[in-house]
């Protein structure tokens, strides 16, 4: 069988699981759930042995340690899997709500309601435990997913699925033993074939590294939703309270730098830099924090103790994901959107500032997923946002944007009930 | 200049444009298209003029006289774009809508509102009323539009673009000249060079025939929201009044049948078949309708006069737009959803029954954009959903899916209203 029918193949048996699963009840799918969950917890022995068998290969070939700590499946990864599975069931289901119901003269009645996707392929890096995840939000969600893990990690995530499909199959006799499936070949190309197929795949969430991400969109014929990078931005407002913006933008960058809604870049309002920037720098300092800044804050970074050198152009642009910070004063709150909408990734964007006006402009205006006012950039995320359980982010405009939980994996479709309506 | 440098000027430009639009208030955005309604009413001789040079070249090179008619621009044509403006004008704004809003325990108030998408390239065939009416609904949703026509209409559509451009521009300062772009070639590789890039347009919608829009979606790096064709089913249930069932059968059919939401194929319970065909026979007859029939529902046309012959494999997926129908028994409603499901184009199905049941199955497993219960496929409408104005329809579940009115212009964004939250 060639490469381009495998995947055929395997987009077609999700076509069929999907209209399968498409009928389940709320009940059906969360006892599955929840009868995944104990199976992954029953037979950890056999995923910590599949786990090592990765681990033992990708330390063969000289993989980093960071990468390899990712790689671990240890018990207490397990236990967060299943744990993560019993959260899911518990959520309220995102299938069958009314989004929008109306009366037309005529007597029709329209209802819009939410409906599962269909086919959703995740395609992700190194972590297997994403393996679960994704599975069940997809499930719940009353999708099919194909699962297409790091290469490395192939053991690991072969035994997941087969265990979560096996439990859904005894807890289920109608639960279709293609509702998740595994992508088992490490051929590159499979990923351009498996997207090939928009008659069969509905959506396609990358999740990694920007050039992973770009490789996928560039290739797929299916709908993709995805954020490129992180390159997130605090301004500090000439009306801020000093106190608070130092504790937002200390928060933005170092409470955990690795994350895509760390802050990259602070704007300081000019008028408020030389209050602020003194106490900020050496705050930044005790963390280890490089800058790099605009000529115009080198002056003011009087008490900060670490490594700074002048922003490059293409430095205002980069996702550092680590204890690196741009820093640059603008004399203007338009200067500081308009920074952010040319050098940003329509991430996540904060302003700190008394004045609502300038509040209100700066959230109209920053064409970002996500706009804070007086809050840390570091909250876009499903679980702060209350969705319960997060897929992924979205920086695009069709489809979801921002956090995705359940709800953000549904689309919709409109009822119209009639008492024998016609069109005259 | 290169064809691919013209095309990314025109999308940067516009890209600018629409930055500019999104700062507009509803008053000034509804001031800017009563004034270009005015407009085209000034210039009518202008637009019939430039109207008359694109029919001349028409003629001269053959063109059906079907489709003169369609590219033809008369009084009374101009009236009706003028008319659709003032419409626009008068309906509520799309952007800024508070969709959810929720506060989370740490205070931080979350509020998703609707906010314009960008960027939207518009593709559509011959006639040149399309130009005001997508230019004005994309306008009215904050977003700058760039529109490819057909090459036939070329100096129709640029006058009409010129006019409402010029409109704005005196009714209101800020206006952007780029707001509303006209592809000004003819050659056949712009659009593939203007769908190359997705970091200046959000969105692409092909209006016309089946091939083009196949064409479209094949080349496009932009998101594409699009309805392939209309293969619509009515499925009259055992359970039906046969009276109703006539009724709908009939208006689903004759009523319009070119358009999209026209039904193609009539699916009949065998247990119903011996009470509905003679009558509905003899209906649709009266139409000139042709019948394409599966063996078993032959025997039942006893006062059918037209025109009949068994129907091809291909049949069933096909969208006549003509007197044409379909027409198939089958032994239940299962049947009759698996059929629906395999052969339409998730446009528009209805059931016509009595039993709830019966119609709860079919509304929830019918996997297309609308379904009805007893009522006409015909509905399927921006217009009769009470959207207002519609600017296509959509089998998609990325985005929109079913009519698309202003509402289905817009995407979202978060925003967070903090009082200093931080993460810990």
């Amino acid at each position: 069988m060639s490469l381009r029918e495998e995947m055929r193949q395997l987009a077609l048996q999700a076509k069929h699981a999907a209209r399968e699963l498409a009928l389940l009840a709320a009940e059906e799918k969360n006892a599955c759930l929840l009868a995944m969950a104990t199976a992954i917890e029953d037979q950890r022995d056999a995923i910590k042995a599949a786990n090592l068998q990765d681990l033992g290969a990708a330390q063969n070939s000289g993989m980093a340690p960071a990468m390899l700590e990712r790689l671990k499946l240890d018990e207490k990864r397990i236990a967060g899997m299943a744990k993560g599975l019993r959260e899911v069931a518990a959520l309220p289901d995102p299938v069958g709500r009314v989004l929008e119901e109306r009366t037309r003269p005529n007597g029709l009645k329209l209802r819009k309601i939410s409906t599962p996707l269909g086919v959703v392929v995740i395609i992700y890096e190194s972590r297997p435990n994403v393996t679960a995840d994704a599975a069940s939000l997809c499930l719940k969600a009353g999708s099919a997913t194909i699962l297409r893990g790091g290469k490395e990690a192939l053991h690991s995530n072969r035994v997941i699925t087969e265990v979560m499909v096996e439990a859904g199959q005894r807890q289920l006799k109608s639960f279709p033993k293609h509702a998740i499936q595994l992508v088992q070949t490490t051929d590159r190309e499979a990923i351009k074939e498996l997207l090939s197929f928009p008659e069969y795949v509905d959506l396609c969430m990358p999740r990694g590294g920007e050039n992973l991400i770009r490789a996928v969109t560039e290739c797929s014929k299916v709908p993709v939703i995805k954020h490129y990078k992180g390159v997130c931005h605090v301004y500090i407002d000439a009306k801020a309270d000093p106190k608070m913006a130092e504790q937002i933008a200390l928060n933005a960058k170092v409470q955990r730098p690795s994350v895509c809604n760390a802050m990259e870049t602070l704007l300081v309002h000019e008028a408020i830099a030389p209050v602020i920037l003194p106490e900020l720098g050496a705050r930044l300092g005790e963390y280890n924090v490089e800058l790099r800044t605009d000529a115009k804050s080198a002056e003011f970074l009087t008490t900060f103790k670490g490594k700074t050198k002048p922003a490059e152009e293409q430095d205002w642009s980069t996702e550092y994901n680590d204890y690196i910070l741009n820093l640059k004063l603008v004399g203007s709150l338009q200067e500081a959107i308009n920074h952010i909408n040319q050098h940003g990734s329509a991430h996540s964007d904060s302003i700190v500032t008394s004045d609502a006006g300038n509040a209100e402009t700066f959230l109209r205006q920053v064409d970002s997923a996500t706009v804070y006012w007086n809050a840390s950039t570091r909250f876009t995320d499903g679980g702060e946002f209350g969705m319960g359980a997060e897929i992924g982010i979205s920086t695009d405009k069709i489809g979801a944007r921002g956090p995705m939980g359940l709800n953000e994996l549904t689309s919709y479709k409109w009822l119209g009930y009639g008492s024998g309506q016609i069109r005259t």
